[in-house]
């Protein structure tokens, strides 16, 4: 069976009409535990910050007109009429011709509007010199100077980290609304593959790609849920299938999709919910098996059983859309510029991907170094690669020395 | 009370001198929880990968010498003996003149030392035609080419994201052995600040820091433990201090250290233990305040009050010991290179940091725009800044425009 393969973007318009990516769920939660987690609701200040006039040095607080004519020869003398705590309404007023001593944070007394600091003060018991003016509202952050009540701090859909939470706990939140985290099915299918920690029969290799996958599902927010290998066969690929669309909001699987006489995904898919495949091949390099489905309105992307490639396709293909269900903001890739250091070619007709490894050369400019698999193995590439450097399907070559965009696949 | 400030880099020299930090411990877990733990030892493959020689397309397994003649015009006429079924020891024999049936994964069968590819025969029944020649050891991935058995494939102190999970899982390790998270004990101090979700007395501000500081904690590999705010008591500080210590393998204070009336907590740290307050103040704009000490052996921060000061030093101070601690290895902190968009100059005599928001331009390149608290406050800095650049003590500015490095706060 031959046709002609979908272009990577022909492939996502596909997907983009079969299916909308949006958030699952709202929860509320502890501030405490939101670090990581996506903002549900546009954030809108309920008050004034600094809630009050506060005092931005030690010092004392004054009618800044008593200073006015203060200078270093002939200081200002006013009155200590009392103290001025932190965290406390003051219990006194500020009248002219007196200071009342403050530190940072406090609150402004009544009377008082601008505060001198220490440094331009000498005090004897209660009398207080002052050696320099200072203007009204001199070290005074008056409230809602730094957020005003009712303005947006922050937006629905951004990631909380640790700067976020801060904010948020500025305002006094103790709890916060983020979006549910996805449940993404991971499975691997293949008579070839055998779970890590089971004894390997002749002939079989350990399961990679539902450990890569799954970690890669969590860095962009989602929470795998693991299956053991599903064997190449319909009866238990339809099991495993039909459990893992009840289970999860999404389903990876990998493997079990190339032009072998095994290949059963693809019908079982269909079988199983409508529309069904939507997606069977792409023209890229590596990735070209991969495949992706609506099954009543739940999307199933089967990668490639190689993992590199699998790892690939889940950054180009699938990471979007589940950052999208995580209710995150659609965000740039994470990318570095570097020298490649050989040519490359792109693969005849299809949009090609090298993993490259990155180092730097003596004179600390970055080099992406391509990992070449013919050289090492599967497992070697997805060792050593830092990220990985698009070749366009039209491109002659890259030539080596030029500086080229390396998409990073681990942080 | 006035004292030459120690430079950031000899703060740093005298927490060393005082503090090794090093991985706490070791646990063995299940590889499926091992995502975004740092490994505890070297992984020296216990097998080869693959374990045995591999077809690596779908064809037919055949002794290389019976296609030489092979060509488009005079095919070879094989007899097709058998089918090897991919993870299985194969049954058949291929004896010259003959061909079995092979899919990608699959074992070689004894005999064959070459795979010819599905698109360069044809099949009629049981005879095949070959039209083009293979090499011996063609199509063929030797057992071990991969990764050999004894070979070391990760080191002690990586952290483990999805590819080197997906290696660990290739090698049948189910179970692997991570260091122990360092519990940090994360406490807010001060009069003036009340925990969030409690009612705000006036003259009270939210607690912040004790929220992004845990946020900062978890990104460096490592679990905050909450306290709540501790009142400026010399009492109640040396007891949370205490308790802390017991409960946590580092603590880290937040305000409470400026040069205000109520600041118990240089003193308090003294009392607990030897050698006490190492580092007292350091000549940084901002977070001058810092103080850090060593408890019996624990080690202490004090940051400051200011919430992107306290992150700040975070960043700079506290992120390398506690991610040597988490048992990761140093890893390059994360920088970009941006075009700063307005002059900037180092407050004398201290290494200068400045708050920075990422934008680009019309022309896609990548702008620093200083985040400037004196027209926006600490909140406000706090939610807009992508990172902060450097500006050494005796710089005399960076211009407007100049390329400079910025390092990221969040990623």
């Amino acid at each position: 069976m031959f046709r002609k393969l979908l272009t990577l973007d022909e492939a996502r318009q596909i997907i983009n009409k079969h299916f909308t990516p949006k958030p699952l769920g709202v929860e509320e939660i502890l501030l405490l535990k939101a670090h990581n987690r996506a903002l549900a609701e546009d954030t809108i200040a309920p008050l004034d910050i600094p809630p009050f006039n506060r005092s931005t040095v030690d010092g004392y607080a004054v009618n800044a007109e008593d200073t006015y004519s203060a200078e270093e020869n002939k200081p200002k003398k006013l009155k200590i009429c009392g103290v001025v705590n932190v965290g406390e309404l003051p219990k006194i007023t500020v009248k002219h011709g007196e200071a009342a001593e403050i530190v940072t944070g406090a609150p402004m007394p009544e009377g008082a509007d601008a505060i001198v600091m220490v440094e331009h003060t000498e005090r004897k018991n209660d009398e207080l010199y002052v050696y320099r003016a200072v203007a009204k509202g001199g070290n005074v952050m008056k409230a809602g100077s730094d957020i005003k009540k009712g303005e947006k701090i922050l937006s629905a859909g951004q990631l909380l980290g640790s700067s976020e939470v801060g904010v948020l706990a500025a305002l006094g939140l103790a709890k916060v609304k983020v979006y549910a985290v996805p449940r993404v099915a991971v499975l691997s299918t293949g008579a070839e593959v055998t779970d890590p920690g089971k004894k390997l029969p002749y002939g079989k290799i350990y399961d990679i790609n539902a450990y890569s996958i799954s970690g890669a599902v969590r860095e962009s927010g989602a929470e795998p849920v693991y299956f053991e290998v599903v064997p190449d066969e319909a009866m238990e690929l339809r099991k495993a299938l039909k459990h893992a669309l009840e289970s999860a909001d999404m389903v990876i699987t990998s493997g079990g999709v190339s032009v072998g006489p095994k290949d059963l995904l693809p019908q079982t898919l269909d079988a199983l919910g409508k529309p069904g495949v939507i997606v069977c091949g792409i023209a890229v390099k590596p990735g070209k098996p991969t495949t992706a489905a609506v099954i009543d309105g739940k999307i199933v992307f089967s990668l490639p059983g190689h993992p590199t490639s699998s790892l690939l396709i889940f950054h180009l293909l699938v990471r979007p859309i589940l950052e999208r269900m995580a209710g995150l903001k659609a965000k740039e890739a994470f990318e570095v510029k570097a020298f490649i250091t050989m040519r490359m070619f792109p693969a005849k007709g299809r949009r090609t991907f090298v993993m490259v490894k990155l180092k730097r050369d003596k004179l600390n400019q970055l080099l992406a170094e391509p990992v070449q698999e013919g050289l090492s193995g599967a497992i070697t590439t997805l060792a050593k690669a830092d990220g990985f450097v698009e070749i366009a399907e039209n491109q002659q070559f890259i030539d080596a020395g030029e500086e080229v965009t390396v998409r990073l696949l681990k942080l």
